[in-house]
C-alpha cells in the first residue's frame, strides 16, 4: 500500500494538541483541503480522532475542535524486575488505569514468568477501568540488556535460562497484540521524560539504586540504547582503589561492589555479626531474615547511625562514578530512582557534593540532580509510553489503520 | 509563510537516490500528481534539481531521472585547532574541492584567526574549481565547548580571549551567509560518519589524541553535543592512582595527565634532561627545539625504544579510560583519530588490548576499534556536512528557497 506521510502529521498534530481544527490543520500541513478531509475522515472512521466542542470563530462558522480518542485502546505495560514484576494498562495517551505489583523472582524463568504476566493481564483486563475496551499493544522491560529489535534478552546477567529468549514473540502470542520489549531502567528514564521528573529535557541520564547499579540515557530526547542494547552500564566504573573489593564482573573497585545494594547489605549483615553493626538492622536480622536495601533506607530514616553512614558512604561513591558520566554525557538532569533512592535527601546530597566537586565546571554548569518522580510505577508506565511510541511509527500505524485496529498483527 | 514538508520530502528522496523519476516520487510520497509537479518545477527553478537521462520504462514513456545539482552551490568548512587551522570549499553534496592548511595558534584570539580564516575563504573562492560558483554556508568548528545555538564557545579551556565571542554571526557578517559552528571533535566525528570509517554505523566514539584527548559522540546516527554542548569530555577520567599525576583541571591521576600529547611530551624532555630518555628526540632537542607529538610517533615508528614505551604506556591507558566509555555508551565502532592517532598499530593495539579487558563483554561483543579516515580534512569535511545538513532542514529551506539562494540569510 502507499505511503500516506499526511496521515501520521494530521493525526500527530491531533495528539499533540499543535493543531486541533479543520482550518488550523490546513495552515500547518500544507496540504490540500481535500486531502485533510480525506485524512480526518479516516480517522474519525478508525475510532481514533473525533469531533468535540466548537472553537472560537475566527470569521465565519465556528469550526469544531478534533479530539484524540485516548480512550480507543489499552496498552499494557510491564517491568520486570529482580524480584518484582509490576504490570499496568494505560490509555493511548499512557494515562494510567490500574496497575498490580507482586514480588516475584526472575530466576523462576521465562515461561512460568511469562505466565504469571499473563494472569495479571488478564485480571487488568477484567477491572472495571478496561470495562468495553480492547487490548491493543503491550511494552515489556526485563533487567538484562535487550535486542531490540527481536525484543530478545542478550546474555542477561541476573537471569540464567532467559539468554536468547524469545520474550517479544512470546507474549505477542499469547495476548495476540504487537509487543515491544526493552531493558527496564530504559523504560523508566522514558516514564520519567514523559510523565515525571524529566519532561521537557532533552538531555537525561537515569540512574537505578537496586541490588545493582544501571542507567538508562536519553539523548536528545530519544533512549540511547547503545549497539548491544546495553548502554547505561555505570555498575562498574572503578571508585576506590581498595584492591580487596572485587565485583561480581570479575574486576576490582567497581561501584556497584562498594555502592550496590547488594554490598550495602552484606557490609550491613558483617557489621552486625561482628557486633559493630546497626541495633536496628541487628533487631531485623533475628530469626535469620535477610536484609533488603528497604531496611537499610529505614534504619537511616529512623536515625540509625551505622545505617546513615552506609546510605551516605553509598551516595559519596556514587557520586564519584557519576563524576565521570557527567563529564562524558554533559545531560541536564540526573535521575535517582530504585529502592535506595527512596533513601532522599541525604543520599542526593551525598551524591551532588562528588559530582560538583569532580565534574568539570561546564557540564554541571545547568546540572540538576533529583529523585525519580514516578518511583516504582515509573518502567511500568514507560513500558506502556514505549509501546504507544512504535504503535503510532508512521509506517505501522497506516498498515494497522488499514484493518481497524493492531489486534492480531506483529510489531515491525 | 505555509510550511511546505512535501518540497523537503520530494528534494530529500532525489538528494538520497531512494527515488528519482516521477512515477517513484509518486508512489514513495503518497502526493498527488499535481502537487508531486508543481514541486519539482520548483526544485528545478531553484537549480537545485534537474532532469537527467533516461531512466528504464516500466510501461509506457520511459521517464527522466532528476539529478540533485550538487555543483548549485558552494559550502565552506573550517577547523580551527590549537595549533592549526584547515579550510575547504565543498560541494552541496560535501564532496572536497580544494582546502588549505597552516599553522595557526588559536591565542591569537578571535579577531586576528577569523580575519585569517577569510583570507583562507577568499583564497579558495577565487581557486579554479570554484570558479563560476557561489558560496551558499558555512560550518565552523572550534577547539572549544560550543553553545550551538548562539554558535559561541563557553569557558574555553585552551582559548582564553574566545569566552562568549560571537563567533557564528562574526563570520556570517563577514561572508555573508548562514554559518553554524560546533566543537571540532564533534566535527570529526561527524565526518567519518558520513564520509569515512563510520559510515552506516548508528552508535560511535570518535577518540581525538592531541595536546589533550577529547571524543565526540553519535547516537543513532546523530551528534549527541550535550546540555551545555561539552559532551565528550574523556580526559578527565581517573586512570591512575598515583597520586602524584596533577592534571591541569585540578585533579589527580586524569588520563589527560598521563596519556595526552602534551604530557607525553613533558615526560619525554624530562627523560631526554635525565640522560635517560629517547636518543632520536635527544637530538631533535638539541639547539631547544621545542618536542611535538608528532616527534614521538616518529621516533618510535624509527624503532627507538623509549619512544614506542611512550607510545604504548599511552595506549594502555587510554584503553583504561575508553572501557569505561565502552560500557557506559556501548558504541559499536571508536574511532582513534589526532596526531597520536598516527602512531597506529602499536597504538591501537594498546588501546584494544585494555578495551576488551576491562569493559563488559557484552559491549565489546561487536566493537570495533579503529583509526580515522579522514585524518586531517576529517574536521573541515565535518564542518561542512554539519552546515548542509542546517541548510536543508525543512524550516530553513523553505525560507531560502523562496528568494532562491541562502546567500545573505542568517541561520535559524
Amino acid at each position: 500500500m502507499p505511503a500516506e506521510p499526511e496521515l501520521h502529521a494530521i493525526l500527530g498534530m491531533v495528539r499533540s494538541g499543535s493543531a486541533v481544527t479543520r482550518p488550523e490543520l490546513l495552515r500547518r500541513s500544507g496540504l490540500g483541503r481535500t486531502l485533510v478531509n480525506q485524512r480526518i475522515a479516516q480517522l474519525e472512521a478508525s475510532g481514533l480522532v473525533e469531533e468535540g466542542e466548537l472553537a472560537p470563530s475566527t470569521g465565519g462558522r465556528a469550526p469544531r475542535r478534533l479530539r484524540f480518542r485516548a480512550e480507543a485502546g489499552l496498552v499494557l505495560g510491564a517491568e520486570l524486575e529482580a524480584r518484582s514484576m509490576t504490570v499496568g494498562i494505560t490509555d493511548l495517551a499512557g494515562e494510567p488505569l490500574e496497575h498490580r505489583s507482586l514480588e516475584w523472582d526472575v530466576l523462576a524463568g521465562p515461561e512460568e514468568t511469562l505466565r504469571t504476566l499473563r494472569h495479571l493481564a488478564d485480571e487488568l483486563l477484567h477491572s472495571p477501568p478496561a470495562a468495553g475496551r480492547q487490548l491493543w499493544a503491550a511494552g515489556v522491560g526485563l533487567p538484562a540488556p535487550v535486542e531490540f529489535r527481536s525484543g530478545t534478552p542478550i546474555a542477561p546477567p541476573i537471569m540464567p535460562g532467559w539468554d536468547g529468549f524469545p520474550v517479544r514473540d512470546r507474549v505477542a502470542d499469547n495476548l495476540g497484540i504487537p509487543v515491544w520489549v526493552d531493558n527496564e531502567v530504559n523504560l523508566l528514564a522514558l516514564g520519567e521524560l514523559r510523565a515525571g521528573a524529566a519532561r521537557g529535557t532533552d538531555d537525561l541520564v537515569y540512574v537505578k539504586l537496586g541490588t545493582g547499579i544501571g542507567a538508562g540515557l536519553i539523548s536528545q530526547g530519544r533512549l540511547h540504547r547503545g549497539s548491544q542494547g546495553c548502554a547505561g552500564d555505570v555498575g562498574h566504573v572503578r571508585v576506590v582503589d581498595d584492591p580487596g573489593v572485587a565485583c561480581l564482573c570479575g574486576k576490582r573497585g567497581c561501584l556497584e561492589a562498594v555502592a550496590g545494594g547488594g554490598a550495602l547489605i552484606r557490609r550491613a549483615a558483617a557489621d552486625v555479626e561482628e557486633g559493630k553493626g546497626s541495633p536496628y538492622l541487628a533487631k531485623l536480622m533475628e530469626g535469620g531474615r535477610a536484609l533488603r536495601v528497604a531496611d537499610i533506607v529505614q534504619a537511616a530514616e529512623a536515625g540509625d547511625l551505622a545505617a546513615v553512614d552506609y546510605v551516605i558512604g553509598a551516595g559519596r561513591h556514587i557520586g564519584m562514578g557519576l563524576a565521570a558520566v557527567v563529564n562524558f554525557f554533559n545531560p541536564s538532569l540526573v535521575i535517582i530512582g530504585g529502592p535506595l533512592a527512596v533513601a532522599g535527601d541525604r543520599l542526593i546530597a551525598a551524591i551532588k557534593e562528588e559530582v560538583f566537586h569532580r565534574s568539570l565546571a561546564l557540564a554541571t554548569r545547568e546540572l540538576t540532580i533529583g529523585q525519580s518522580q514516578l518511583g516504582a510505577v515509573g518502567g511500568m508506565r514507560g513500558a506502556a509510553f514505549m509501546a504507544i511510541d512504535e504503535l503510532f511509527r508512521p509506517a505501522f500505524l497506516e498498515t494497522w489503520l488499514a484493518v481497524g485496529t493492531p489486534v492480531g498483527m506483529r510489531a515491525p
